[in-house]
C-alpha cells in the first residue's frame, strides 16, 4: 500500500556515517532513506551572555537545505537575507530537543553549536537531522571526556525522532515525500530511549484526526524511536 | 495548590469582545485572565499568486506583542527589523489552525488575514488568540454571506485552542505566566468542536513526560475547548 | 460645517485611562473620539552608552500601528522587516517632545521608554500619542518619587500636542481622518501647559498657505492644548 | 556676536553651479557657505504604480551625506544597510517640498527624482538641499520643454528653504554648524518665492519658544527666502 | 618542501563524481584533496526579466559554505541575514566564469543555477567550485540536449580553475590551507581546455610579485588547467 | 581607432585636487578625463577588536557611487539597504590594495579609513579610487608624522591603480567608458612605484584572451602606472 512498498511500522533504510567530514568536533551525515543531512557538533569554550556564571553549559541548533536539495530548487536563504519561518521552526526544535537530552550543569561552561544541513531532501528532514546530531553531539561530548574538560558523561538519556502519519486512511511510520505530501495528518515524535516523550507536533493537514488515530501513530512511533536509538548506538560503538 | 486558586480543570475567566475596534471586517478582544489579545479579522477580494485561479480562498495568521505587553519590556521587532522565532512560529501556527477550519472551496477567492496582537500577556497568548481568531473569522465570514458574496458558511467546524501542562508533578488546565514559567511540560491543543485534534504541540521543558502524563493533560484540553467552544458560540449568538 | 458637526475651536472628545494595562510602570490608553492610542512607559536602571556617567536621564519613543487599525490593513512593519519613513518620523517626534518635558539632571541615570500604539486610527494619532505619553510619563516617574529613587519631579512643564488645519479655507482644531485627508494645510503643534512651543510642524498639502492662516492655526492651537492639558491633570488627580 | 561675524538677518555666501556633473537632466552644485550639496534630477517615462494613468506626474526625493561629509566620520548608511531616521525624514521632507511646487497634471506621466547628497556639511544640509534641488527640478523641466515633452512650464511656483534660530537668546538666519550646535530653537522654513509657506518644522533644543521668537523667526525666513529665490533665478538665467 | 610532500607542479589527488545527488539536472561532488563541493546545476525555463526576448540563455552561480566546513565554524549566512563580501565575490565569479564557457544564443531561453556548497574547506574551495561546476553544467546540458530542447552543443570550450602562488618564495601549483594561508602571493586561473585565459585574479599578501613570479606561475597554472580539463572529461565519459 | 582619439598607450587627463572637502585628514579630487572621485582619508585612535594588541595599525576602503553619477540613475544602495556585489567586491579591493602599501608596524594602532565616492563615472573608476585613495592616505600619514604620533613614513612603496583592455584586438591603457562597455577583456592592475604587482584582475568579456594579449596589457599597464605615479608625487608635492 506505501509507495516505497514499506510495511506500516517500517523505517526506511537508516544510515549513521560518523567522522563524515574533518574539522567539526563531531560529524555525522545521516540517511533515512533518501534524506541526507550533514550533522555537525562544534564545541566552543563559554556559553551566551545570558547564562555566563551559572556554572552552565548550552546546546543550539541550526537547519538548512542547500537550495537543490529538493526537486525544485529553493531560493538560497543567506542571498534572500532571511531564513523561512520553517527553517527557524524546525532551527529551534533541534535546539529544544537536544538540550533536553544535557544534564548542563555535568556539561559545565561549554557551548555546543548543532548544525544540521540537508544535501537531499525527500521527507522527513527534521527527524534525520535531531536523529543524527544526538550522535555528533555525543561524538562531541566523548571528546570532552577523553580531553579530561568534562568528568561525567552530560547525556541524560539518547533521544531520537521519527514522523508517523495518517497515509490513505492508515497510520504509518516514517513517511518519505510521497507520502508526506498527501498525508492526512503529520505527527512528528521526539523521544527518549527510555520512552519519554521529548517533543509531540502533530498537525492536521486536511481534516482534524481522531484520539485514536492519534494512539495508532503514538505506538508505531514508540517502536521507530527504540529502533533508531538502536542504530544511534550501533554507529557509536564502530 | 495553583498559584491562582483554580481547579486543575478550570479556565481562567475568558471574556469575548466583538467589534472591538470599527475598521476590520471582524475584530474581538479576547480574554483568558490576564492576557489580553486583539484579534482582527480583514477582508480582501483575490488570493496570493500561487492559487490564482483555482477557486478557492486562503486564510492567514499574524501575531505580535506590543513591546511593554511583557513584565520586561521587549525589543519591538519592527525597529529591529526582525521577527523572534517565536513569533514566526506562532504567526504560521495561527494561519495553519484557522485554515484547518474553513472549506476554501466554499469561501472562494477570498482571502481572510487575521492579526493577532498581545496587549497584556500572561501566559497562553497563542491559545487566546487561535480561540479570539475564530470569532473574528466568523464575524468577517458572516459579512461575506450578508452581502452575497459567499453562499454557504465555509466553516468546517468551530475550532478553540487551549494550553495543558504538568505543574508540579499534577496535570493542570490552561497555564497562567505563574504557572508556564516553571511547568515541567507544556502542551499547546488545538481541536474542534467535534472533538478532532487540529494540531498538538508538547514540550518537555525539563524531564521527558510519560504517556500517561499525555493522557491526562489531552482529557483535560478536552473539556477545556468543549467549554471555550461554547464560549464562542455565546458571543457569536450576543 | 465639519463632517462631525463639531465647532472649529472644539476638540473631539478626549479620554484618558490610567492603568489600561498591569505591566508597565505608567500605561495609558488615549481617546480622540475614534482614535485611540495605548501609551507605556518603561522605566529602566542606566542609559544609553553615549550618555554613561553624566548623571544625566534619558528618554526615548517608539510608535507603530496595529496592521489593521486602518481603514486598509496596511502590511506588518515587523513581518516587512523595515518601519516605513512615516513611522520613523513620528517615533522621533514622540521621543523629542517629552525629552523637551523633562529635566534630565532631575530625572538621573534613569532611562524612560514611551510606546505608543495605535489600535484604531481616525486623524492625529500622533498627537493623541504625545498627550497620553506624557500622562504615562508623569506615572512612572511618580512611581520613581514614590519609590525614592528620584527626589524632585523633573518634569519642566506638561506638554500636550493638537492638530489644526485649514479644512474647505478655514482654521480648524483636532482633525479627524474625514477632514484630515482633504485638508489644504495640516499643522501639528506641541506646547507646554505654559504657552510655549515645543514643536510646530506643518505642511501645505495643496497650496502653500498664508501668514494669516499660521496666526489662526497657532490659534486655535493654543486654545485646545490649554484644554488637553487640563484633561491631563483630571487622569492624573483622578 | 555670531561666530562668522554675520549680521542677524544675512545668509551666508550662497553659490549654485548648474551642469556640475555630465549625466544628470539636471545637476547643480549648491553651496551655502561651507554647506555643499550636490543636487541632480533624473529624469523617467512614467510613474509609480499607483499614480498610473491618471495624466499626473511625480518627484520624489533622496537624500544622504558621503561618510566624511562631517567632523567625525558618520557610518555609510549602503554598509550598513539602514538608513537613519534623520536620512529618511529629510528625504521625505525634500519630496514633498518640491512636490508642492509642481503642477503634477502639467508635467504629466514622468517621474523626476532629485538626489541630493552632502559633500561636506556645515548646518542647514536640507534647506541647502531643498534650495538647491529646486534649480536642478527647473533645469530637468526646461529639458523636457525644449523636447516637446511638456507643452508649459509646470512650476506654480519657485521654492526655497533656509533655517532660522534663536541662537543666545536672538533671532538668526541661516545658521552654521557652530551655531547651530548650540542653538536654543532650529526652525526649517521653505517659501515660495510668492512668500506661501510650504513647509515649516521647529524644534525647542531645550526651552520651549514663545510666540514672539516664532514671529522674529519667520520675518528673518521671508527675507532670506526671497533673496535665495532671487539667487536660484539668476543662477538659472545665467 | 611542500607541507604536503608535493612537487610544486602537482595537484591535490582530485576526485569527480557526478550524480551525488538526486534532485539536480547536473549534481557533482568534487574533491581536490580534502576540499570538497558539491556543485549542482538547476535547469529553468526561461530567463531574468532584463534578457527576456534575445533567443539567449543565462546562467548564475552561487557559492556557499557549510558552517563547519572549516577549523573554525563560521557564522551561518542565512541566519545573520547577510553574504560576506568573500562569498558575494566568489559567487560573481562562479557565474562569470561559466557564462564565458557557454554560447548564450545555442543555450537558448534556459537558465542554468550553479550552486556550489563547500562541505570541507582546505584551501582552493573557489577552484574546485569552478571546476565542479563545469562538470554539473555540461551534465544539465546534456539533459536538454537529449529531451531535445537543445539542438547543439551550447558549450564554447570547456574551462577549469586551479589556484598558484609564491610559497616561501618558490611558485607552488594548487595551494592546499597550510600554504595558502602564509604565501605570499595567491593567484587564481581559470582558463579554457584551448589554452585561452578566462579569468585571472591575483593578489600580493605581503610584498608585491614581481613579474618573473607572474611568469613562473601562469606556468604552472597551464599544465594544472590541462591536467584538471582531462579529469573533468574522463568524469564526464565514465 | 580609440573613440577620445587618444593613442593605445595615452592615459586619460588626469588631475588630483588635494584638500577637496576640509574636514577629512586626507581628502582628493581624483578624474581621470571625465570620471570623477571624491577620495577621502580619516583617521581613528585604536584598531578594530581583532587586532588590538599587536602595536599594528589598519586601512579599510569603502566605496560608493551617487545614484547619478552614471548615464541612468541607479538604486540608491542606502535605501535599498543593500550593496551590489559589485560595491562589495571593490571596496575590499581598495582596502587590500592600500594596506599593501603601508608598513602597519610603522604606522601603529591607528586606523585608516579610505571612502571613494563617485560622483561622475566614464569608467575606470575603481582604478581612480584607488589611484586617488593613495593621496588622500599619505595626507593623513603625514598629519599623524607632524603631530608626532608616527615616527618613521610607514608608506612600503607608493601604489596606483590603471585598467587596461583589449579593445577592438588591440591593447588600450585606460579604458573610457565608451571603450570598457564593448571591450573584449578588462583587466586592472595595480602595481607599486617600484613596478611590483599588488594585484591584478581580468575578465574576458566575450572570448578568452591569449597569453600574448595579456602580456601586450601588462606592459602597457607598467607605464601608465610609472606616469600616475608622478602625478601623484607632483600633487603631493604642490
Amino acid at each position: 500500500m506505501r509507495p516505497s512498498g514499506r510495511q506500516v511500522n517500517e523505517l526506511r533504510e537508516v544510515r549513521i556515517t560518523r567522522n563524515f567530514t574533518k574539522h567539526a568536533e563531531g560529524s555525522v551525515l545521516v540517511e533515512f532513506g533518501d534524506t541526507k543531512v550533514i550533522c555537525t557538533a562544534s564545541v566552543d569554550k563559554g556559553v551566551p551572555r545570558f547564562m555566563r556564571g551559572e556554572g552552565k553549559g548550552w546546546v543550539n541548533g541550526e537547519y538548512g537545505m542547500l537550495p537543490r536539495s529538493t526537486g525544485n530548487r529553493m531560493i538560497r536563504e543567506a542571498a534572500k537575507g532571511k531564513q523561512t519561518g520553517r527553517t527557524v521552526e524546525i532551527s529551534r526544535l533541534i535546539g529544544r530537543c537536544l538540550r533536553a537530552a544535557v544534564d548542563m550543569k555535568a556539561l559545565g561552561e561549554y557551548t555546543i553549536q548543532l548544525d544540521c544541513d540537508v544535501i537531499q531532501a525527500d521527507g522527513g528532514t527534521r527527524t534525520a537531522a535531531i536523529t543524527g546530531a544526538f550522535v555528533a553531539l555525543q561524538d562531541a561530548i566523548n571528546g570532552l571526556m577523553e580531553a579530561g574538560k568534562v568528568k561525567k558523561n552530560p547525556i541524560k538519556s539518547p533521544i531520537a525522532a521519527v514522523s508517523v502519519g495518517i497515509y490513505k486512511g492508515t497510520a504509518v511510520l516514517d513517511l518519505d515525500y510521497a507520502e508526506d505530501s498527501v498525508a492526512e495528518t503529520d505527527l512528528n515524535v521526539i523521544m527518549t530511549a527510555a520512552g519519554g516523550f521529548v517533543e509531540i507536533q502533530g498537525t492536521a493537514e486536511q481534516e482534524a484526526f481522531s484520539p485514536e488515530e492519534l494512539t495508532a501513530m503514538l505506538a508505531l512511533a514508540k517502536d521507530g524511536i527504540a529502533e533508531l536509538c538502536e542504530k544511534q548506538q550501533q554507529a557509536l560503538s564502530a
